[in-house]
């Protein structure tokens, strides 16, 4: 599965729950039984490169969740 | 210099002109002359840590000026 359609930072985060990622590996993705338990997101990025680093990809998805996020949910309360 | 102080998340971008960043190493941070030019800015992360990887922080906010910028001076206009 590599069709994560919302960006990240365009995700309007529940406020049910704190989130929890899953992330596939940077070739295939995850398996599409995925999409049935979350919502797939993608990290923009640009169209010359095949796709971030794991890592990477890992560390803007935890700073997303515990920077923006909450900042967000600040906002709208 | 190790006294970033504005979050990233929370830095209120100027219009005039695209953001360019500076990184130090992660012991020291940039020499302190470097607050003359620009802003000191922090990516938020857990007292258990030291630092961020250089190559992390470099992305998240490569990200962060590439997505989450973007978005709020959208909001603004």
């Amino acid at each position: 599965m590599l069709t994560g359609s919302i960006p990240l930072h365009q995700f309007q985060w529940p406020k049910i729950a704190p989130p929890a990622f899953i992330f596939g590996n940077e070739a295939s993705g995850l398996d599409a039984d995925f999409e049935k338990i979350g919502t797939p997101l993608i990290i923009p990025h640009s169209s010359h490169i095949d796709s971030l680093n794991l890592s990477i990809a890992v560390s803007i998805g935890l700073y997303h969740a515990n920077t923006v996020r909450p900042h967000e949910l600040d906002e709208e309360s």
